[in-house]
């Protein structure tokens, strides 16, 4: 079973889950990244369809009129770092605070076909994905004790995935991830300070000056932000405020995957197929209404690795310019 | 010229340095690394003696009366995240403020051996590296303007080197990295809770219970922390209270080199000579004399991906159980 620690000498949560060490490991995914070829269907895959004796079970499902099967399922990660199952209980403040790892992991199967890539997936089926997204994420935010819930995706062994199966995957959380505390105790300064949300003025900013945006729709922007933390970082908002991704309706999601998959083919092109991350940075509970938080979905090409100044110090350094990477984005035409 | 940008969203403070894009790339230096057998002198590496054409310059050197030429030496790092040679300025607290890339960056050449190791460097030579670590601490944590100097290592290339030759570098920062920031919060409310340093509290507790405790000498310890963020993580901490590096005495810094090395030797034999960083988080100059930060050497081997959980959400998952990995630390006898 998992525990959540807070080291008591610096504040810091961590997810604490030895049963994470047993997934497929790093250096055989890698080899198996590296030698499989494209193929529409493996056996030994559990995310492939007819192999369900190899699932632990099925969460949610979509699937169309038009074709048999389904088009995207969820399914509970084997390999969680957290577990609905056990029993929630709070902090109790002391030093060496510890709480059970109670909390849900899921994996989004993004299609049934084993060498699908999300860059290039039909502008129907992404759309499906981010649906299936905001679907999981309404159900699950409103949980008893869940403080946050993260979608995220892991692109190529550097971008830390371990199947090759295209998919996603999403973590609830009892404790709020400090990144999202930070930007959220941040963003509430600043609204105190000009009674505006932060980042509604900088995006109204960032389309008129136009030099970090890669492209835009009528609701949606996406742009290499200011301070990019590393290479070709890329943030993708909703126009209008919205705290919370739960906040998206239903007709904005196809666009918002439209503009999703354009910025991938855009890194594709640009990079050449990169490991990357991606992750919906959306406001935890108790900020779900908050006229200061604005969500974002945030990629992170995996093109540099962090060294010990960034760990040690949190202080990123991006050896490239936001204002040129925007520029070979907006050059890298996603369908030419 | 690198600046140092704070995202006006979230607050984030990066570097902004598109020169380090230039240093030799991570695909070469893996290919380099991968390839080039053990050798004494390479005559392409500037870290070699007799290659001083190839530095930018020197700017400290130590050396012993047994030996000619020198066993220690400090350069300026040629592709430097920041720059000694511009004009300070402080923030101004505005929308996108931005800093001229002011600062110091250095690197540290263990040894005059292109092929040495810091897990076996000679006792003397490691202390000799310590003691040059300690002095060029000392002198620009006093420099105007300078919040906190980060001493770091990267080792191996999924550890962020670049270069073979046994090197450590040091960057002396004008903005406190934020890591620093939530060290010194965090303990100053500690501090005020309980009237005492957190830290100095916790040792003892680690002491006392053993489990975690890889090894301990007269006047620093060894441990797998409580909550440790990575597989391995190890920090080396001075037992009595000390805020900042520089207060460490002269003779202290033989035997803290000697139980780092002893600790590398085991993560070296555990592991498999595994990529690792490691840095010294020391209190930022504003912070020098606290009662409540307490600096330690953190040492993080690179053996997993962060995704994009940990990316988007700043939360560690940990595959690996703190008391586990101690064990095994203990059991890896370094010298035998």
């Amino acid at each position: 079973m998992s525990e959540i620690r807070r080291d008591p000498t610096t504040g810091q949560w961590v997810i604490i889950a030895p049963e994470r060490g047993r997934r497929p490991n790093a250096d055989d995914a890698r080899a198996h990244l590296a030698t499989s070829p494209g193929q529409p269907y493996d056996p030994a895959c559990p995310f492939c369809p007819g192999n369900e004796e190899l699932l632990p079970g099925i969460v949610d499902e979509m699937s169309c009129d038009e074709a048999p099967g389904w088009l995207v399922r969820v399914v509970p990660n084997k390999y969680h770092a957290l577990d609905s199952g056990i029993e929630p209980k709070s902090g109790n403040g002391g030093e060496r605070e510890t709480l059970p790892g109670y909390g849900f992991h899921e994996v989004i199967i993004e299609s049934p076909r084993h060498d699908a890539d999300v860059a290039h997936l039909s502008a129907s089926q992404l759309a499906a994905v981010m649906a299936i997204y905001r679907a999981r994420y309404v159900d699950l935010i409103a949980r008893p004790r869940i403080e946050a819930v993260m979608v995220f995706r892991n692109h190529g062994p550097a971008g830390g995935a371990s199947l090759r199966h295209p998919h996603s995957q999403l973590i609830a959380t009892p404790v709020i991830p400090p990144r999202l505390t930070e930007m959220a105790s941040w963003a509430e300064a600043q609204y105190g300070k000009n009674g505006k949300c932060v980042t509604c003025a900088q995006i109204a900013r960032e389309l008129h000056d136009g030099e970090r945006v890669v492209e835009a729709t009528d609701r949606f922007v996406a742009f290499v932000p200011f301070a990019a933390t590393s290479p070709f970082e890329v943030w993708i908002l909703p126009l209008g405020h919205q705290a919370s991704f739960a906040d998206s309706e239903e007709e904005q999601i196809a666009e918002f995957a439209a503009l999703l998959g354009g910025v991938l083919r855009r890194i594709d092109k640009a990079l050449g197929n990169p490991p990357f991350t991606y992750a919906i940075q959306s406001a935890p509970s108790r900020h779900a209404a908050a006229p200061y938080f604005h969500w974002r979905l945030r990629i992170a090409p995996a093109v540099v690795v962090s060294g010990g100044f960034e760990i040690g110090g949190g202080l990123p350094i991006n050896p490239s310019s936001p204002e040129d990477d925007a520029g070979a984005l907006r050059s890298a035409e996603p369908n030419s």
